[in-house]
């Protein structure tokens, strides 16, 4: 698995679609859920509320991976794996506005409360095209 | 979690879009895939190959979850978990070829010899309004 990010993928991480999260749970279930992020070339942030099982199940698995689809080619996209390395509070939800704003969203601070901002450290990308991740098209062409 | 599809997000079960699995690998860590799939109102089928990691995964963890996001909608998806309730020969493709031709595609039956039917049996769905769970909105109505 590539532990630095395909050139040929990086696109996928600035675009402003969603990132189909998927954590563990305590019970060793997998969960899915779809999130707003946003790269800054070294970590990944999501924007998250302290209150729902998604939280409990960072405590629990830190290990994350998360999917996402190019909007125009339904056989490329880009998977990230990584580790939460940190959860703080976001207490005037200002990230969590800066997301909005980065999705064209203004829904306001309402739950800035419990609003916190996870921060993921990527250790590795499976970049996938034409159905194929890297190493499958390196054996492809033998 | 309801164990009945919600009537609100049956439809994003049946539009041709990716569904984003979540598995669990042998060392405890999530994967997320985008994949392609059909509904038959009971269960989900996906189609695969016996060659990947996920493959794999699904031996060690039966346990799986999907998500699928409304594409006119980033505050509407459906959650779905399930069971890995069987894993069949696709010996001619034809299960593939189908999926393509849900999906607008025509690429063949390349790797006939190695594809899968993987069968999910739901156990819960998660379905997300504006951003909430039905439990979450039923709280917010107090």
């Amino acid at each position: 698995m590539p532990k630095t990010l395909p050139p040929s993928h990086a696109d996928l991480l600035d675009l402003p679609v969603s990132a189909h999260l998927g954590t563990v749970r305590p019970d060793g279930a997998p969960q899915v859920s779809e999130m707003w992020f946003v790269w800054d070339g070294e970590v990944v942030r999501f924007t998250h509320t302290n209150n729902r099982q998604k939280f409990k199940n960072f405590a629990h698995e830190p290990r994350v991976s998360f999917s996402i689809a190019d909007p125009d080619d339904p056989y490329r996209f880009l998977e990230v794996r990584g580790v939460v390395e940190s959860i703080e509070p976001d207490p005037n939800a200002d990230f969590y506005v800066s997301l909005q704003e980065r999705y064209g969203f203004s829904i306001g601070r309402g739950d800035a409360p419990v609003r916190v901002v996870v921060t993921v450290r990527p250790t590795g990308y499976i970049a996938v095209s034409g159905g194929m991740t890297q190493a499958e098209q390196a054996a492809a062409k033998g």
